[in-house]
């Protein structure tokens, strides 16, 4: 598989959670225009529709733990994309209970990076 | 979106599990050489590999309910490719508890259907 793609991926996922951890509004920056959400089954396209969806939950504080990630090259597209499958947990405000998560992204390569194309998340609850 | 995608990842989502609850080695026609599994963790690569996994876990019986799946096109690719998000539970053999898991495919366009180019899948224990 390739460790680049494993190192990029790990990068981006400590990247993704911890600006949406600390500044939501800073996620702006990884989508596109025709980047698209699923959230808990509704969808939004390009990068403000989602950032303004995200922006706006309705939590204070949240903090992602992530348990597992999985990294994947789309080797029959040229240059590769990569896909980044996550499980992990959130806490939100002041609970103590965490939620199980899981969330996939498809980053395609940019100039000097990767932009988030495709973005699928799904709360399970435990 | 646009209701073929929906449709083109419901029909795949539901071709896809009972094929492996009924047969798994059935599953070798949706592989191409290059599609890629990951399996808990685990990668295996091309359709041989990745049946041969599927095919060998330590269950007699299987049975696959969808609880949630989303679908998305890969606008940025020509033709559109596809992924599909899926979370569910599984029962295996005798057991009465479900197993919480989620599963990604990235379905790649060809003649006169779809392979599975990324396949990725973790359980969740609830």
């Amino acid at each position: 598989m390739g460790d680049q793609y494993q190192q990029i991926g790990e990068a981006f996922v400590k990247h993704y959670y911890s600006t949406f951890d600390t500044n939501r509004a800073g996620l702006v920056s990884l989508y596109q225009g025709n980047s698209m959400l699923s959230f808990e089954g509704e969808t939004f396209m390009g990068a403000e529709a989602i950032v303004q969806k995200l922006a706006n939950l309705s939590f204070q504080r949240v903090q992602h733990q992530v348990t597992t990630f999985d990294v994947q090259p789309v080797v029959a597209a040229q240059p590769n994309s990569i896909l980044v499958f996550v499980s992990g947990q959130l806490l939100v405000d002041d609970s103590t209970n965490p939620i199980k998560f899981s969330q996939t992204f498809h980053l395609m390569p940019k100039e000097g990076g990767y932009w988030v194309h495709n973005d699928m998340f799904r709360l399970n609850y435990g």
